[in-house]
């Protein structure tokens, strides 16, 4: 569903644009970067990492796409089913290759001579983890650092909306208690981090953008229980703060499906925090200026040194 | 169209998968990359860049996604139709997605209820700088780093077969003279480069794996006129030894559909050496075996220093 931009965050688009650290394509919310976006990523990214480095998590990477029977096992498509990206094939043979090419000449409909892959997109840097993790956990659980390339259909100018968009996090699965604990430590340090970096970013309980209906409730459920937490600054609009970290404990939505369970057979939770990265880019520009050699020091030197 | 495993190759992803290098997920070709595969993964990337810096590129990054209509618009429909993820999505209201938990509850296809989205998984990592670059280029053409997450539908259990894996591309786009000269260049430079981290690589002609019986003629064209090299090394069989790295000569094949014209509105050619980081990653541990601290010091120098 194509969520409308605000004249200010057109106007961020814009400016980032001429300033070479965006390039539009003819897809709305996916860009290529620049060089002068790709270096303060690089930096962000490193940043994010250090960080969490002292507490010697396993460093875990998945790719973009994810399968199709591993989300089906979650509530994704339950909670979030407009914002899927479902992955598509062509198993035809010659025939149905002339076939498929006869109607891209007409300008047809392609899509129907395709079949659903046993893929959908990433939704959420952590996902993968959970599959790998079946049986019980050891006695103080895992430590994960991850980052994934994550989509979510949502199209929109509004720059701090990209549809495809990378989610480094940290991700704790272990018991209930060491779960929240893990949660709320990284609340704190991760207003710490975004202030190093000179970003000023308030917390407030958050709710998943749960579809529908029936998602209203789940969200006031989410909200009531104070399971998410955001990290709010100023990215494309004054009026609309953006979210660029979240504290989630997940319960036990993502443990069960999978089979986990903590040391000795009890429950297992997972909580994780997760940076946007690309938000925190286009925030440190929106707080910084367009032109990276004129930030601050301090900022200068969290990114680069 | 999944392509059968060969015994040694079954053999080294089971290796893999034993040291925790891999992780295999439920889809084939999808794996999860581990502590040590991250470190190597990591190095190798840093090495391709260091060894083309010198030549000052244009760095640039894109989205796992890719507009649909700029796919259309090249030859890859027609050449490589197995190989293209399309992606879908679900714009129902309350109604339709009360449907779609229905068909999810009694285990039927529940994608009968998405349509196709704008968008493509991206198939090569440089397609994206094409739709960029329409109109004249500069006296000496442009040169661009990309780093690219691709995706091509070729389920295996051969580990040197991923469906969603990373091109670390430098691309130039120029004068039909350059294109080709670069293309000569990094031939004889990525040679150097695998040498230098030990890997054993040969060069030979190759063509692209274009699809059907039309496709017999393409791939004997494209080797007639030698536009494609791969350097070629043993990762998971040594009887069918995997590329590594491509060195190629685009004619105008993807200059034309975008408009690109080299200075003075002259024809223009691409080029591009594109190095296959998890191919790379694992013809190390093939070549080095699995336990990265007893890899040659030069190779580890040249990774991690």
């Amino acid at each position: 569903m194509e969520r409308p931009a605000s004249d200010e965050q057109q106007a961020f688009q814009d400016a980032l644009v001429r300033a070479g650290i965006l390039h539009r394509s003819s897809a709305k919310g996916v860009y290529g970067r620049g060089p002068a976006f790709v270096a303060v990523f690089e930096g962000v990214d490193r940043f994010v990492s250090d960080a969490g480095r002292g507490d010697e998590p396993e460093v875990f990477r998945f790719p973009a796409v994810f399968p199709r029977e591993a989300l089906v096992r979650t509530d994704y498509l339950r909670s979030f089913p407009d914002l899927v990206g479902s992955i598509h094939g062509f198993d035809g043979d010659n025939r149905a290759h002339a076939a498929l090419l006869r109607e891209l000449d007409e300008g047809a409909d392609w899509s129907a001579s395709l079949s659903p892959a046993d893929l959908v997109l990433l939704p959420a840097a952590c996902y993968p983890l959970y599959p790998m993790l079946e049986g019980e956990l050891p006695e103080s659980g895992r430590l994960f650092d991850v980052l994934g390339t994550c989509f979510r259909r949502e199209p929109s100018d509004d720059p701090a909306r990209m549809q495809a968009f990378h989610m480094h996090e940290f991700v704790h699965v272990g018991t209930p208690d060491s779960a929240l604990a893990f949660r709320d430590r990284w609340l704190e340090r991760s207003q710490q981090m975004m202030a190093d970096l000179g970003l000023l970013a308030e917390a407030d309980v958050a709710n998943d953008p749960f579809f529908g209906r029936a998602g209203a409730m789940l969200a006031a459920n989410q909200r009531e229980r104070a399971l998410k937490f955001e990290l709010l600054a100023t990215v494309s609009d004054h009026e609309q703060p953006t979210a660029i970290v979240s504290c989630n404990c997940h319960l036990d939505h993502l443990t069960v499906p999978f089979g986990i369970s903590s040391a000795r057979g009890g429950v297992a939770h997972s909580a994780c925090v997760g940076f946007g990265l690309e938000r925190i880019v286009l925030g440190l520009f929106a707080a910084h200026g367009l032109d990276t050699a004129r930030w601050p020091h301090e900022t200068q030197k969290r990114l680069w040194q």
